[in-house]
């Protein structure tokens, strides 16, 4: 069971893994440095708790201790208990949530671990928006994907941003990173998948022409919004897909494609 | 052709369009009143002038003369040259994109005057958040919906944010309001519409099985994040679909699921 500490100056090291929290630069160095990441409000710690991710501290406004009770019960991690502006003053914006915690990261697993039962994995290159990546990982999670693999210049899925945008789907979705890349795409075919490129480009087969969902194991390649998947990327896939669109339209956020395409790999699993 | 006016004075009248822009609350009531909206970047006010709206004026920054010079020319409306300081202190933040556009209101049409020529409509109770919006109108514009229909409380598309969200696409879908909601809902059911609610209620038919993609004419019901449709709303339905996901995982984001659900509606009219 955690001990309640009471703070009263922000300067308190004790606070350390939760200053300059709007600091993106800083923090996306010093997080995966330290091994930690930060979860915000209820929803998202119970999240990381129950992922069995450990609990370095906790920093709560007082009306939150009741309503994390059980979590600060179920941990020996020291809880800070400090008012909304001490909070405010540490990690330089206004806690609307009420309720921090600081995590202990674990290492990632291999990506031939995860390939080794996965049969739908989301690849994606250079998604490097903490926004994007996170409304990706909750939509891999809510459309049965088994897994996802990161090229190197990825954004971090357990930045602040990334963890609340996909409402804890970082913790529940299995992540690995790939490199070299892409040359590691072999790694996941040598597993048995089918490389899938999504693309907005002409010569791509149309999504639903292509039916993914009849095959076996299917791994679907995503680009950053903008520049899409790059040429080696797209050289290194068994087969282009893309989004039937309609002319003179930008193409879909790269969240709303990636929901359309994991809803088209998903979709006859249960055998229509 | 328009005048090039310098302007060193925030407090000067002529820029009163542009006025507390991030005071949210304020503009959404002065706006509709006033019959103006805001297009920001050069991409969004090209939009917004290819689909016809009037300018009423532009506010540039000098190193946009240059880019904006076609469509400076284009219309009547003055072009106010401002410093960054200045548009700063006027809109009440950095207008990084450099150019801002003060475009006039068209009066909306009916419902029923869209529903008459639509195949794919879009029906949206209660989504009062500029960027779902945005998001949903840019995803019906790549997903060929043919038009939007919004509930009284809906928020309002040509509103800054959703604007810029949609990349323009609330220019080149149009959009009616339904009132009396639901009532009116009546009105798309005259003309032929199978009424289809999008609900994670596990009653619903899987969206797959549904077919909706076989349907002569789809007016798809969504609501709100978190809330969804109503229970007036949810009655008023022809048929409930849902979109199958994995359990024990929150729903898509609702900009998420429409995209699934207007592939869903879409995918097929090539005869798939």
């Amino acid at each position: 069971m955690a001990e309640l500490i009471t703070v009263e100056d922000p300067a308190d090291p004790r606070l350390g893994d939760y200053t300059d929290l709007t600091d993106v630069e800083l923090r996306r160095r010093r997080e995966p440095a330290e091994g930690l990441f930060i979860a915000e409000g209820e929803k998202v710690i119970r999240r990381a708790h129950d992922a069995g991710y450990a609990m370095r501290s906790m920093l709560l406004s007082a009306k939150w201790v009741d309503v994390m009770r059980d979590v600060i019960d179920a941990s020996p991690a020291p809880v800070y208990v400090v008012d909304p502006q001490l909070a405010e003053r540490v990690t330089g914006y206004h806690v609307h949530r009420g309720a921090l915690a600081s995590m202990q990261r674990r290492p990632l697993p291999e990506a031939a671990e995860l390939v080794a039962t996965a049969r739908r994995v989301v690849v994606m290159e250079s998604v490097n928006d903490h926004t994007n990546i996170g409304a990706i990982f909750r939509s891999a999670a809510a459309l049965g994907m088994d897994a996802v693999l990161l090229s190197p210049d990825c954004a971090d899925p357990l930045y602040r941003r990334s963890v609340k945008v996909s409402m804890g789907a970082v913790f529940s979705v299995p992540y690995a990173r790939l490199d070299p890349w892409p040359r590691s795409l072999e790694t996941i075919r040598e597993a048995g998948f089918t490389l899938l490129a999504l693309t907005p480009d002409e010569k791509a087969t149309a999504l639903d022409e292509a039916a993914p969902h009849r095959m076996d194991r299917v791994a679907l390649m995503l680009g950053a919004e903008g520049e899409g998947l790059s040429r080696r990327a797209l050289a290194a896939a068994d087969e282009w897909v893309r989004i039937p669109m309609s002319h003179g339209v930008d193409s879909l956020n790269v969240g709303a494609a990636a929901a359309v395409a994991f809803y088209a790999v998903a979709t006859g699993r249960s055998g229509t």
